[in-house]
């Protein structure tokens, strides 16, 4: 524990006031962020470029002049790392998250996110990793074991929910964000437990059994990780609430969510359950219980500044994967076939294609059988939109990569630069040329309807007597006309356990944690106004309000 | 440079996901944090307490803890690292000073605070380094050379701006605060410029060039700190106010104040000036322009958000003092003469105290001087506050301290580390012993008037039509007059001062910049009052209000 503490103060604080280097590169990488903010917001009319692709080209442009400064020499320096990514840039941006989701929204579509967070990345996995063993071969690739085409299946069947974010509107398309990011946030629940699992598996004796032991692991993680983020976030709503720091200040209330939110996640980390998906629901739960706690300028404060760490960390990590893509120590162990990299890449890219469409469209048939008449079902257009948004691959598949075919960020073996280099090529190619054709893709799939910005959901938050959390909207309405039995003992469940959460959130949570009407609150009052539903979703789709 | 880059990257995120125990450290320190937070609330109605004192007993507790649980043998855990607190911990907590210092107070009282900043950190220093000279060779410490006596006179002179932040409270004391704290600012600048000056100097040869080379080294530090940060704040003003993010985004306002505010101080740091001077000033640029181009909720972002960052930055600092002094290795190194390190402390704390003394009271005398009739003195008991809440020693001390007598934190000499050892007492029982005492003593000499809060200072931020940032109320009032010939000479030249930089800044600076009446502007909207003076002081003065 001590020495654990000792490297934390030496590593995370190792730059050397000395060290003229550190402070050079601290320089370049603050300077890039301002420019990425700035380029981005000249470039906001473009209906073709988002911040994270301006991010990705400036960073690839500085590592190429670094390159070029340094005489192609500098193969060490560009060396993406995990801890970097995985300790503090990926938390804010999944709390942030959590915290803006629409949670009516969210909740409402609750099974079919699981559904396609679990069961349809582990389609994906099993496509991806049977495609991969009959393909590489082919290819000729080098010396793979089972374990390695497993551990490539998990690699690609992470979806990027930070790209999502980028790509999607929260506030026009609320179905499509809250599926597809949704489904990115359990996916990760999902890839920690494949990757743990192909790590200790024993490839042998695979039966039943084994899976029936993943399965369960899967639900343990999954409740244990939503538990521990749900008891920071009542955690942090009780301590305000009974501490009533909003007599004396909004600094204490921002910092105690903020570092409770943190610590939610550290300690996520530390018992090996999934961080993202603890964090992000303390943060779902912050903004159900915690912010209705505070005062009126700390929920402006904690809204904005939420969104504005999110906001950097994401650039700071497209700009990082950028400037990593040009590791020039894995391009020239894995250039003796320059060939290679490439045609894998195609073959993976394929893959990821295929493994996706083969869950979508029968999941999203599955979830339209499972609901009412009155309720919207998702369009096959909608499918589309689905698949093709998952489709990007970012900086998680680059962060397992690394962990899987690297000692620290270092290889001597061809074949795992050659996974390296192929990994940067599909996420570079993914994020670019996806992420570039996804707002075209769906303005003509789905043309925006002006107005369309104040449909139900954005409502139920702007209203605040139209309902609590959930479930007012499930009572209103006729009575569902059910079609076959599946459907009639879904739409029962659905509806009875959005009745009883409402009832135990009326009775026993909101006076025991606060809450909206817990605490004296000024129903439209111009802050109340002025931040809800402005700055939910990134900055990029601006231009369609 | 690009190797810079790459020490960086590993470096900063060198915390390995599969190292355990980081991530257990990562977990200890956010929780203390929390319970930091709490605990200073709950002692918040205790006039002794303040956040600083918890934070440093929290430190010393888990420390002790830490060391019981290791056996007493991790002695290579808690060494302080200058890096972690130059380049994370302080650039916040300064730049939040600036961005709240009530500016109009503090360019009055410029001359006064350039003069003990300047002038009396060099009494102070000549002082401690002569009584060191004298006294320490009687408790035979040690072979200390002459550079080493110099070093400590430096080292002892850096007054703690943290510490005043804490014990002082902008709203109840405006002028005893802005002298002590803005002296705590300018003094980092001639700290600096002396550490470098011993670093460089060659004693045989010390003559008046020598003096004078110093000078003109401190003048050009102190002007090209100052432009730097000047400028940083002007182009994030001009660029926010130029690309009008307004329309659309609060977040991309926040980010690009933090991040430029951030670049002025590593830039700063890159050339070798005075970072802390730099990252004020430009705190102090952005409160008065840019922070009046931006959105009403990026205002009220900002400002908490800043003084969030900040609060947490200082607890941070506080329990990481107090986890470090106990570090093991030194305390043993030390401890073959116990009575050494006490003596030694006890000393240099006398000479702390006549030091400041030597200048406190002198140079108000001189300042009196200057002041005009109708303008208010510092009065005898205001100096005795001045000289006792400049006593303080903290992380600035601690950091040269290291900086001069370690190598990366490790030494093996026994001089050495009987330095550290008796700078860590002087640290802890100033901040302790002291810092306790303030407010007690600040309550005893000027008794709190009810109602003192609503002042002039106060007044003309609450009131925007009362003036601009500088200047107004020295138009008002009867003529002056004038006693001697000096007090006519400054007064005329402050008026003058005052008037052509306000006629500069209506008629160039605003139109270009903005600022407040260049952007559209509510008086006293409800996010204006309710946040406006209100958040500015720590929270432990909250009891007087």
């Amino acid at each position: 524990m001590g020495l654990g503490l000792g490297a934390l103060v030496l590593k995370s604080g190792g730059l050397s006031v000395s060290d003229h280097d550190s402070i050079v590169a601290i320089n370049i990488f603050v300077a890039l962020l301002c420019s990425c903010i700035v380029i981005g917001h000249l470039l906001e009319g473009n209906r073709w470029v988002n911040e994270s692709i301006t991010a990705l080209v400036m960073g690839l442009i500085t590592g190429g002049v670094i390159l070029l400064v340094s005489g192609g020499k500098n193969s060490h320096i560009l060396v993406f790392n995990e801890d970097l990514f995985f300790i503090y840039l990926l938390p804010p941006i999944i709390f942030n998250a959590g915290f803006q989701v629409k949670k009516k929204q969210f909740f409402r579509n609750f099974m079919t996110i699981t559904l396609f967070g679990a069961v349809g990345t582990l389609i994906s996995f099993v496509i991806i990793s049977l495609g991969a063993m009959a393909l590489f071969k082919k290819l000729d690739v080098g010396p793979l074991q089972l374990g390695d085409y497993l551990a490539i299946g998990a690699i690609f069947s992470a979806t990027d929910s930070v790209c999502t974010l980028q790509v999607l509107n929260q506030d026009e398309t609320p179905l499509l964000y809250s599926l597809v990011f949704g489904e990115g946030v359990v996916n990760d629940a999902t890839s920690v437990v494949l990757f743990n699992a192909i790590e200790d598996i024993d490839i042998a004796n695979f039966d039943a059994l084994v899976l029936l032991a993943f399965i369960g692991n899967f639900l343990y993680l999954f409740f244990t990780s939503t538990l521990l983020g749900v008891v920071a976030g009542l955690l942090s709503a009780y301590i305000i609430k009974k501490l009533g720091f909003a007599r004396h200040s909004t600094d204490r209330e921002v910092a105690i969510m903020i570092l409770m939110a943190y610590l939610s996640y550290m300690l996520s980390m530390l018992l090996d359950l999934s961080g993202i998906l603890t964090v992000f629901f303390s943060g779902i739960v912050m903004s159900h219980y915690t912010w209705h706690n505070v005062t009126e300028s700390s929920r402006v404060t904690t809204k904005h500044t939420f969104a504005t760490l999110s906001f950097i960390a994401e650039i700071f990590l497209f700009l990082y994967v950028g400037m990593d893509a040009l590791d020039i120590e894995k391009w020239r162990l894995a250039s003796s076939s320059p060939k290679k990299p490439i045609a894998l890449s195609a073959t993976i890219l394929g893959l990821v294609m295929v493994g996706r469409a083969a869950f979508v469209f029968p999941l999203s048939f599955l979830s339209n059988l499972s609901k009412k008449e009155t309720r919207p079902k998702i369009s096959f257009k909608q499918q589309v939109i689905i698949w093709w948004a998952g489709l990007m691959r970012g900086a998680v598949s680059i962060a397992l990569a690394y962990h899987k075919f690297t000692a620290s960020g270092h290889t001597e073996l061809r074949i795992n630069a050659i996974m390296i280099t192929s990994t940067v090529i599909v996420v570079l190619f993914s994020t670019m040329v996806f992420g570039f054709l996804t707002k075209p893709l769906l303005n003509f799939l789905i043309p925006p309807r002006p107005g369309s910005v104040a449909d139900l959901s954005s409502q139920s938050i702007l209203d605040p007597f139209l309902g609590s959390l959930l479930g007012s909207d499930f009572d209103v309405g006729g009575q569902p006309s059910p079609q076959n039995n599946l459907q009639l003992l879904l739409t029962i469940q659905t509806r009875s356990v959005h009745r009883v959460w409402r009832k135990f959130d009326d009775s026993f949570m909101r006076p025991v944690f606060g809450g909206r009407g817990f605490v004296p609150f000024v129903p439209g009052s111009p802050v109340e106004r002025s931040t809800h539903g402005s700055q939910l979703g990134t900055v990029t789709e601006a231009e369609h309000s």
